[in-house]
């Protein structure tokens, strides 16, 4: 008799967007003659650059001819795509990597979940609150131990190890979602030493590194001394290209990532040859071009759109004198709403008609707090701005 | 102190493909007049068709554009493709899906390595040899107790189920890879009802079912009564259109499949939530080109043009009175060479030239057999059956 894993009926249902969407839709149909400004848009609104989409295009066409046809290709992505994201990583970070520690993949979320399989479950893995629930998911799915870091106004949203902090593996995102915090070099330091200090691993999601722009703050883990031999670091071209779907990520696991004698850049290799087939040669083609000088400076024209955005809002919180984490290196606004956060979502739906996130939905943590994000309209933004301002100035 | 997943370690490294590759480019190089026809190929050679890459490379180009961008979409695939392949199964096998029953993927690979997660490591796991060793690899992985069944001469290569056959999941590959046999309505209804009467599940690896041209054969395992409460269904556009290296698949998973009063469909959405971000948009509207009537129908030419290879094949085995499997409703012939597989392609390799693959890199079971493939060229086809009729009519 076939035995389930148990462990998927103990994941706690998220109803945190299924529950903002509905709430939105039934104020607006109640409402038809006050259209709501969403700024809870977790997708990028921007289209693709030509350049990308071209070459997707081109790709695609050629599938059809016999010199342009492509079948399998390795599992861990096309050489000319690794060659160009290992240029990109010396070009924006100072970083040196060897091609063969890049792995192509559709998209981040697919690799932070399924890095877990590469190692036991009799592991304890620390992770913060509040944060993407990604990773905590995916770890309650095999039964593991999980042991929370909290996030708070003190340590501005970015916890940091402590004396007596016992786990075995670390999720760190930064810029995180949904505070919008970003750890300093220092700060990752810690992080770096305390982790090879104490055997653990750092699992470092940097889906959101082509939004720093104070170029004091590390974005790659590996800018820090130690990081090569404690930490993998998780990317994707989702908001740095407006790739959410287009689909492609990438995931570098350093050589000298040993542990007890054994690469983990071998296990991962060995996972993703067993257990995936490779990335559509077709996105592999338009993500190549993201990483060109000429298609990055492109997407970065989109990634400067959300931003000043990002910077409308943060204008206006220290002008209300509101607390928030965010707003400058990041899509992401967390601010401090002074009230539960759900009430401050209805207040603000049905006062003003701008919707956003409440902090709770991404963790204990995050209650008190709410998330606002960039990905809407400069027109909507504005807006939505002056809308908060008559009614917090209140 | 991080703990790796040991089991990793307990893994078969293949050296299968290598080795044949390291061998045929020896000789390559030992003897540059003496050109190596290569009948190993496990991809396939002829490109998209021109309706599919067209739909690809539109979609692709319209990303650029505000009305065509496409972000985030469902984790279980678009809607319009889970219709199409909805209607596909109605056309072609008389089975009829819910849409909601039919989820996307990246590819069969992913999705049968996948699957695993939904289950308890202490569940005892049915695999035939020889076959796809992704089966054994996916849960050797997770430690998990294996016990094979043997595939002969005497079973057609088809185990089947027998009293005492302790085991709580099944791999069902058919047509199969590497034998290319194909169980028959009787032979699955048995298994069906075995593992309806055992509270076993099956897992029906589907890849090749566009190749099966005999009407009384089943294509899905869905066209056998009571598949529904016991099997999922695992299907590829690799095979069926070329999508090797454009990558897409899909799984179908019934909401009759309840154990304990779980619904495995619930637990597989949740999985792919959790762990998936769906498949590339501009993909998806090339596979659902796949599915309309008049791209199958141009498929169905690449199709039938490697069935025309696999007919000559097993033209001349029935000629040189060769025993063998697969041929007919299958891109695979799989032949008793009555000698150790591997003598046997290094004497095809040396006298005449033909590159094919050792049946014991598919399992022990595989041993004294060979595996030639389909997606050669007629002319190389021809010339190799040529070269193998002269060698062994000697």
């Amino acid at each position: 008799m076939v035995k389930l894993n148990d462990n998927f009926f103990k994941l706690n249902e998220s109803y945190l967007f299924s529950t903002t969407a509905r709430k939105i839709r039934e104020y607006a149909a109640a409402n038809p003659d006050k259209p709501v400004i969403k700024m809870g848009i977790g997708d990028v609104t921007r289209p693709l650059i030509p350049q990308v989409a071209a070459a997707i295009a081109k790709a695609g066409e050629g599938m059809a001819t016999k010199e342009g046809f492509h079948g399998y290709g390795d599992e861990q992505g096309e050489a000319f795509l690794q060659e160009a994201i290992k240029k990109y990583y010396l070009r924006i970070a100072g970083v040196t990597l060897k091609r063969n520690e890049i792995f192509i993949s559709d998209g981040a979320k697919s690799d932070v979940a399924n890095f877990t399989d590469l190692f036991s479950n009799d592991n304890i893995i620390v992770i913060p609150d509040p944060v993407y629930p990604v990773y905590l998911d995916s770890n309650m799915m095999l039964g593991r131990k999980i042991v929370f870091i909290e996030g708070n106004e003190a340590n501005g949203f970015l916890p940091m190890p402590y004396e007596g902090l016992k786990g075995d593996i670390v999720y760190l995102c930064s810029p995180n979602n949904p505070t919008g915090a970003v750890y300093n070099r220092d700060q990752l330091k810690t992080w770096v030493d305390f982790a090879n200090a104490n055997g653990m691993i750092i699992l470092f999601d940097a889906a959101y590194e082509a939004f720093i722009s104070d170029s004091s703050l590390p974005r790659s883990i590996f800018e820090i001394e130690g990081a090569r031999t404690c930490a993998v670091e998780f990317c994707s071209l989702s908001k740095t290209a407006g790739f959410t779907g287009t689909r492609c990520g990438y995931t570098v696991v350093p050589e000298d990532l040993v542990i007890d004698g054994h690469s983990l850049n071998k296990m991962w290799l060995r996972r993703q040859t067993t257990k995936y087939n490779g990335t559509s040669y077709v996105i592999q083609k338009g993500a190549e071009e993201v990483f060109s000088e000429s298609g990055m400076a492109e997407c970065m024209k989109n990634i400067e759109y959300y931003k000043e955005n990002a910077g409308i809002m943060a204008k206006t919180m220290d002008e209300l004198g509101i607390w928030y984490t965010g707003g400058i290196n990041s899509p992401y606004i967390w601010l401090r709403c002074g009230m539960d956060s759900w009430e401050f979502f209805d207040m603000l739906l049905n006062e003003i008609q701008v919707a956003g996130t409440p902090g709770s939905g991404f963790g204990k943590c995050g209650e008190g707090y709410f998330r606002l994000t960039a990905f809407n309209t400069h027109e909507n933004t504005l807006e939505a701005m002056q809308r908060f301002k008559k009614l917090l100035a209140k």
